[in-house]
């Protein structure tokens, strides 16, 4: 092997190949490893070369899932005999991607590390669907969440966020909706809008709209489930369709 | 003209000519007219059609300043008589870069509209550094705050932000750092640990790292100027210079 032993994060975006930035696809084209998540679109695979491996390393039903320190092992075990490996995550690498760990078992390894930022599901899904996380006079702000605490529970974050104006996005948090929403109607904002996005900036993108009062009933009867982005606020009254919430809600309820 | 009118919102991402997404270089060079911020990487315009116009509307020195009306009206104007209008913008156009309302005025004057989501320097700055925003046990959530709210006072967000354990990013807040600095110390934390970044992603970015307590005459220290992006909280800490911060402010002292 005659590669000096490299790690590089990159994040892959939302899901549409098209968003991956033009530094990562570079990364990848110098790849002789990928490692990559569930969440990332496979056929950025492709921009690898032929001889790269291209290594799974997210959960998914059937397979073996990997710990973060099995995956961690593999990262710097394929540097040390491979040369240079593209940890390939969804998104961002930094937004609840673990990239941090990453990056610090590659150090305490000695293993030479670079970082690709990736267009993350928290910010680009509103916008593609023409919903702005900041408008002057709406939000000054906004605040990224995740709904996947290593405890468990709700993240004390989204109870203190639901006293403020600012913009909140869930990350990974589908599963805890009707808390989030139980939350906010707690804090006298049953009637503030919420978005959920499922498969965001891919052909089979589902939303469902509505208000902290019915968003669970509502994402229920559009069938979303995950990986799915939700997006609280005033703005999400931005999204287009909005108005006419009320209208499919009743000809979904025939 | 032959073409249909169209506006495209394109996110530059945070200065780096790589850090665009591919589907943002595919939207420049369809494009007839490019209207670009004052935080665009100018050689981005390079990825336009020759014939394409590319207008400089944003804010600098010696320059006509257009206001948002002007820009709006410029954006729909030249969408009617040249086709495809790319509205340029420094990373991502819903993360202050009032994208909303460009969007709102395209609409209301029946242009049809799409939108390329960027890499916000929000979220890559940090990540380039290696500095994480989420981190599992540190950091379970981060709050992005403008410094510039319509009214010129610092975001009542920000006197929120000091009471909870997000990883708050300021944007356009360097010449409110002094004010933020004791908002912070008037909730019992002088000692978090914050980053100012200057440029970041280009060649000339510049630092400073500090607490809440010295981070003003640090970043003074360090002459760091706008545009800069202020980083507060634990995960700062994860910065590989972050230990090295007393030795290097004792050498700048002498």
């Amino acid at each position: 092997m005659n590669r000096h032993p490299k790690i590089t994060l990159v994040g892959a975006g939302p899901g549409d190949t098209d968003l991956i930035s033009l530094k990562g696809l570079k990364a990848l084209a110098t790849a002789d490893a990928v490692l990559y998540d569930a969440l990332v679109n496979e056929e950025l695979l492709d921009y690898a070369p032929k001889h790269a491996l291209r290594i799974f390393v997210g959960k998914r039903a059937n397979h073996h899932t990997f710990s973060q320190l099995e995956t961690n092992r593999m990262m710097v075990e394929l540097a040390q005999t491979n040369g240079h490996v593209v940890r390939l995550k969804g998104g961002d690498p930094f937004v609840f991607g673990r990239g941090g760990e990453e990056l610090d078992y590659a150090a305490e390894n000695n293993i030479t590390t670079a970082v690709v930022p990736g267009i993350s599901s928290a910010i680009a899904l509103a916008g593609l669907q023409g919903v702005p996380l900041t408008y002057r006079g709406i939000s000054e702000s906004f605040w990224v969440i995740t709904g996947a605490t290593t405890a468990g529970s709700v993240s004390k974050d989204i109870h203190a966020a639901a006293r403020t104006d600012a913009t909140v996005v869930v990350l990974m948090g589908l599963n805890k909706l009707s808390e989030i929403a139980r939350i906010y109607q707690g804090a006298g904002r049953g009637n503030l809008p919420v978005a959920v996005i499922q498969n965001g900036s891919l052909p089979d993108e589902k939303t469902a709209l509505g208000t902290m009062d019915n968003i669970a009933d509502e994402a229920q009867a559009r069938q979303i489930g995950a990986p799915a982005v939700i997006i609280i606020g005033e703005v999400v009254a931005k999204h287009v369709q909005y108005g006419s919430k009320r209208s499919r809600e009743d000809a979904i309820a025939v």
